[in-house]
């Protein structure tokens, strides 16, 4: 198996959820693994000075119509969320957590539906509450979650994370490396199936 | 006929470029007629407080590989221009002065040449004899070309016409308005195409 493709994403980005729906299926298809990296964009943003694109003037009105014309034509349930952007340090370190505790499958099953709570349930998942609740609905160990996303190693792996995938370059989300080929945007999935498939860029 | 589909772009724009190759050919094939609008991202930024993707921290570099790959992905000739980015309004003034002397077809036949000129052909269209060269060279009236692009009344209808376009909600380039629907970037020509076939968004 040729090497994994790097996924990465901040929770509170709508095209990184509609990513999140279709990398591994899209990579299995190429009999590649994905490694998911959830990274802050607020602190992305702080070096790059860039702006959540719903704050943006005139680009917020015409983003939340796209979010959802989007998710339509490539359907992927979505309801806009109520509260959006949102903090995502919580389910990031429980992520984290996870994948450091019980594996990489068992994180990504639950990157995805705190994702499917933000984006298709409307829960609010910068509330630590709400993030637990995801996990205790799902079978996983949520109290071992409660206390892990408090430790400073937790806390401290998130930033390290963050500041390596600044230094490969991704400043937005979704972002994904293939092969040292860097792609950001769900608009470029077509572009990385195309160099799956031929292995040419 | 359905009404025509209208068309913004900046001539110093890459993704705008490529939309330019391609729209009139999508278009035709659903039976719609296309308005092309030049405007100057210059002006739009002033008010959205955008900047040129080249100049923004990390994506500038991603950016210029993206508009290369992009072009071979859809298979349009690209040269990366010497100078990026340019202003551009001695050629958007230079095409409206067309659209107003001889009509929306030849003033489309030039606005395809001058970004051709500057993404083929390394051409600084900044410059305005370099703007008018390529008119005499593809026998346009370059006489009174060369007066019109200074008049005041050219001038005047440039920066209606930039301000109609924010009117609109326009804040980048490419951009399309289908039946009153919105559509930002090249990376949006399958969306629009799936709306001129189906009549639905």
């Amino acid at each position: 198996m040729s090497a994994a493709i790097d996924f990465y994403f901040d929770f509170s980005s709508p095209y990184g959820y509609f990513a999140a729906e279709r990398i591994d299926e899209l990579a299995a298809k190429y009999g590649r693994d994905v490694e998911w990296h959830p990274i802050l964009l607020g602190a992305v943003f702080k070096s790059t000075g860039g702006v959540p694109l719903t704050e943006a003037p005139m680009k917020g009105k015409y983003s939340l119509h796209d979010f959802e014309r989007s998710a339509r034509f490539h359907d992927i349930p979505y309801n806009r969320p109520p509260a959006f952007p949102l903090p995502t340090q919580v389910a990031a370190r429980a992520m984290l957590w996870l994948q450091s505790k019980y594996g990489a499958d068992q994180s990504i099953k639950f990157a995805k539906l705190i994702y499917q709570g933000m984006f298709v349930h409307g829960i609010n998942i910068a509330e630590p509450l709400n993030v637990l609740d995801i996990a205790r609905k799902n079978g996983f160990d949520t109290e071992g979650m409660a206390e892990g996303v408090n430790t400073l190693s937790i806390k401290n792996q998130l930033k390290a994370e963050i500041d390596l995938a600044m230094a490969k370059g991704v400043f937005g989300s979704p972002f994904v490396i293939v092969d040292g080929e860097s792609f950001w945007g769900f608009d470029r999935f077509d572009q990385i199936e195309a160099m799956l498939k031929s292995g040419k860029i």
